[in-house]
């Protein structure tokens, strides 16, 4: 009986220290009716339920920046060690790219960007970069910024990486992310290098299937390995494991689940002793072939400390726990995962904030600083490409098509963008062409914009390709090269502008007639939009057309 | 000068009295970064200053009900009367209508049509109206609810009433709107009715332009003003005026700002003596013809005692300041407009919750009680009329037209909305319509649905026609019924439903072939779109199909 009950308590003591190791997903609003997504966001219920038990971390997406510091304050009071609870964000572009209020920076592309044309000025943006995301990250009360992206964008056709990528070069993009990691570190917030051993180079999105690549060892350390190595040496606290697999390496696991890469190759080989965090085990790249509880056992038996969003976390637990009691795994192993995780959280000393706002004056005075919004305005500027600045003058009746992924719940597009706003105050009418919406375009044409339908008006066309996780790249099989072809041989096409991937515009800048104005940013955001159509249009005669929502502060 | 000093003394003191008697515009979001309308919504350090001189009222819109308890002890901070702020919004069919999170109902105009069917249980079901608005309105910080809506509808092209309204006959519109005045009033909340002496005979928006009226008083006597008499004697606490000419009362001004409308008409002869409010000044009805400062005085002048968002707020103190300096005004209509907002606040007693709560536990248990979220569905269930019940099979090859106003922000339509997810469950491929969108229809055309783009397949047609304030009523001009004959012309049409605007159903009704199935929800919101479809396809076959984020919990 005696010895029942120690064990009892012990297998207790076990049981929360797996918890610890776990990072569920919460919405960042307050409410459960106002989850976004309720099938993947924990209701407040389970989440006090599952950090009464021990639950370590909690990854957050949503609501508002203002809302959110209330909302780490709660899962912190709900936690059975507050100060050592991880709040963590997929806030690689910024605050404002999943809480509105915060700061949305341009994506990691644009430092790419600008690294080519003046790499100092790219190094100093990039530390602003991590600065501006941790600093702004720790007043909101995260305490751990799942970035920099390090993958080497080599496949131009990535549909899940992209734009959020460093760019194409091993070395650049190592040196830009470390410049993003001294950022992050200065503002005492812990960061993730993400996706280990590299997912530049894939086709498939692992949200919805698992990539399988072909690249021998060899490869990986010329290449994908590269910026990892560099920011492990600048003190990076995490790297994050990604859904795809190395068949050179590991012929069955993908890198999350698989020891050669994770044990072999992270631990062993490139001494890597710091946190290493599972990507999402809910995406469908795992949770396609692997059961929630055996995709937890495989991913801490290969070696990872933390487990993001399993399908179920009482199940992991009780797994893992399994996994110990049958000696399939060693206790060493939890207990090395415990240890990292408490060095992770001394050595940066992250804690919750002492008092939370309750008013505007201690919120929005220092959310954003002027230094944050300068930044965004900074390197829309600096990442703008252009061919014909200051040529476009105001037409009488002009369109402008818009394209973008998708219009509903859009966070790039609203009635004041100035994507729409600006062009209308030239003249033109604005049409938007969208997922759900009706294409602009006919089926089996080499001419395919229905010109009957708009009528011979010149076109401002202003595409939005950012290869979105989820929406994959079906923008591939729509025909915007066509479409540029067909207006400008018929003499409408009056510019071109291309917000996002730099690929897609280069392949329309190949058969772009050289004489049509065209822009290119890597950005979407309002501050890429004002600068793209401000440095197309005849500033100096519309000077009040450029006016607009305290944009033009920044711009000369 | 000790004189002087003592005229100072008392001007300031003026001053602020006529500062009580402002009302305006903030932005529920604490950030002024996230302000929805910066045009429109005064920046923090504005309500500040403005809240220290004496402003006596803020109304608020945007941002979410959390947020908003926030936002309202923030104001009442930095008011010089935080006891004494009006707190208010335009929240007439519930919180969730202005902030995310709360209970968003149907319009009152479903209660309308519960009542023509079952008068005892809309009137029930009108009390609970009036009871979940106020409640989530107190449990959020405001004090003082803009509803209901006294207009009778008797235009069914009225742009911005139509739905708002509780019908086209003066003692139901009477009845019901005493029923939700019972409702405010239970749950301590300052009401107000609207828009006197009766906005609902109008086919112009007065947010756009100015209505003239010819009608006669008696005839007003017969029908529009009876709601407003009825509720009066209920004990409304407010009525706000109309933007509209009633020109054979008043040729010259628009009741808002005649003597003629709110002294003689309100005041002496219906003997109302308690608060009279403009509706807002800045709307172009008003502000086309009015500057600024000349319309405040203006409707104080008429009656007036509390004045709505006027355009520039230390303008408007001025301004009356002067007409009772030079005796233009009567120092006692100050006198009297003061003592009335004493009365509404002390007769409510109004106040804020002593602590805001910064927990879910406080926040989200209570907001929304279990009542609030059966009333949608029990309002929805109601209010639905259809033809066909359960009859629609599931086709593997349909689509679905949706058609709305806008898409962009909006509120109607997301990616789990009812409306898409539901028929793509059936096999139905989502095209959406929208102002901004490519139209589906060619112009000049007797059979306008351009079907060589979606070939011939069945269509399911939703149709949303709100009458929405600033929309105007365009959607008159799009072929919508030319596209029901065509479809059913063709036996493409699977089936119809309309949301929102009765009469436009009606309309449609007239040409339908009465085979095809139908349904009229007088809502928008998601309960309202889930019942529709529910109720026209067969829901004993596909069960599976309407399990749906808990909205099925109720139907049964």
């Amino acid at each position: 009986m005696m010895v029942e009950k120690l064990d009892q308590r012990s297998n207790d003591l076990i049981r929360r220290k797996i918890a610890q190791l776990l990072v569920v997903r919460a919405s960042g609003h307050e409410a459960d009716s106002e989850r976004e997504y309720p099938e993947w966001e924990l209701s407040n219920f389970e989440l006090q339920r599952l950090l009464a038990k021990g639950v370590g971390g909690v990854i957050l997406v949503g609501g508002n920046a203002f809302e959110l510091q209330h909302r780490c304050r709660s899962l912190q009071q709900w936690s059975s060690s507050p100060k050592e609870l991880l709040l963590c964000a997929d806030v690689e572009e910024g605050i404002g790219q999943r809480f509105s209020g915060g700061t949305w920076l341009l994506p990691q592309m644009a430092l790419a960007r600008i690294f080519s044309k003046d790499p100092k000025k790219a190094l100093l943006l990039a530390e602003r970069y991590g600065k501006c995301i941790g600093s702004q990250a720790r007043k909101c009360g995260l305490n751990w910024v799942l970035a920099p992206v390090c993958d080497v964008n080599n496949n131009p056709s990535n549909p899940v990486i992209n734009v959020r990528s460093l760019g194409e070069h091993p070395t650049t993009v190592a040196t830009l992310a470390c410049a993003v990691q001294r950022g992050l570190a200065a503002e005492k917030v812990l960061s993730c290098a993400k996706h280990f051993p590299g997912h530049g180079d894939t086709e498939l999105d692992s949200h919805l299937d698992l990539p399988v690549l072909n690249h021998e060892l060899e490869r990986l350390k010329s290449c994908e390995l590269i910026p990892f190595i560099e920011i492990m040496k600048a003190g990076v606290d995490a790297v994050m494991t990604g859904h795809l697999v190395l068949k050179k390496l590991d012929e069955k696991y993908p890198s999350t689940l698989s020891k050669v890469v994770l044990k072999n190759l992270l631990r062993d080989q490139l001494k890597f002793d710091r946190l290493i965090v599972t990507d999402a085990l809910i995406m469908q790249a795992i949770s396609n072939s692997y059961g929630s509880s055996e995709a937890a056992v495989l991913a801490f038996e290969a070696g990872a400390d933390l487990i993001l969003m399993p399908e179920n976390a009482e199940e992991a637990i009780d797994a893992i726990f399994q996994a110990l009691q049958s000696g399939r795994l060693p206790i060493e192993r939890l207990e090395h995962s415990i240890r990292r995780r408490k060095e992770a959280l001394r050595k940066r000393k992250v804690n919750l904030p002492e008092k939370i706002s309750t008013s505007y004056a201690v919120y929005t005075e220092t959310l954003q600083s002027e230094d944050d919004r300068a930044l965004v305005h900074e390197i829309a500027k600096a990442s703008l490409e252009a061919r014909h600045r200051n040529s476009l003058d105001g037409k009488a009746d002009g369109l402008n098509l818009i394209r973008v992924d998708s219009l509903m719940s859009s966070n790039i597009l609203d009635k004041y963008s100035p994507a729409i706003l600006l062009p209308e105050r030239f003249g033109y009418k604005t049409f938007i062409s969208h997922r759900l919406g009706i294409l602009p375009w006919l089926d089996e044409s080499d001419s395919p914009l229905d010109l009957q339908r708009f009528g011979k008006k010149p076109f401002l066309l202003q595409l939005f390709f950012r290869g979105n996780p989820f929406a994959g790249n079906n923008y591939l099989y729509e025909p915007w090269k066509l479409i540029i072809k067909q207006l400008q041989d018929s003499g409408l096409l009056d510019a071109l502008i291309v917000y996002g991937s730099p690929y897609i515009w280069e392949d329309f800048l190949s058969i772009l007639d050289p004489s049509i104005p065209t822009a290119y940013s890597p950005g979407q955001v309002p501050e890429a939009q004002y600068i793209a159509l401000r440095t197309l249009f005849k500033v100096d005669k519309h000077k009040e057309q450029f006016s607009f929502r305290g944009f033009d502060a920044f711009t000369d």
